[in-house]
């Protein structure tokens, strides 16, 4: 079965230093974790100096649907409430080279 | 050996048409997958509407001086002319989930 990417780039304020993010999405990462249809997780982080985005979180989820539910419920709204500026959306793979 | 992570989120206008895009894109990576250093890349599509980033490129790199040295040449810079707006930064992979 084809799985759905999360692809969810953060704009961390340059005043925020890495512990301190990972913490955060450490703790909202194992929430995630724990739902049905999460399938797996890669925490990106910028080599080069001063990114738009110092991280990047590619996921995979089975559905859209698991993954709304997910992002919607109680727990993680209030995890994800100091969370850095970020852009999460779905995406398949259209090209593979 | 580790491999370096190439993550370009792209903002593509709402006139410009997936098609359009593809074929531009298209052409960029068949330069790139020429270029010593290069080793894949998926290119992912938003599923859900309307997102701040259509298109998002995730792709493999054996140093990230194979991938400068790539992206400064004339050939590429020529390509890269007209493509929307976009935020290449390289990554490597700090948590498995």
């Amino acid at each position: 079965m084809k799985n759905f990417v999360l692809i969810n780039p953060f704009e961390v304020p340059e005043d925020m230093d890495d512990d301190r993010f990972l913490e955060d999405w450490g703790r909202a990462a194992d929430y995630m974790r724990s739902r049905p249809g999460f399938v797996s997780s890669q925490l990106h982080r910028a080599v080069s100096p001063n990114p738009r985005f110092r991280f990047v979180n590619v996921a995979e989820w089975e559905s859209p649907q698991y993954f709304q539910a997910a992002v919607r419920s109680p727990e993680f709204q209030a995890m994800a409430a100091g969370t850095p500026s970020n852009y999460p959306a779905l995406y398949e793979v259209v090209r593979v080279l």
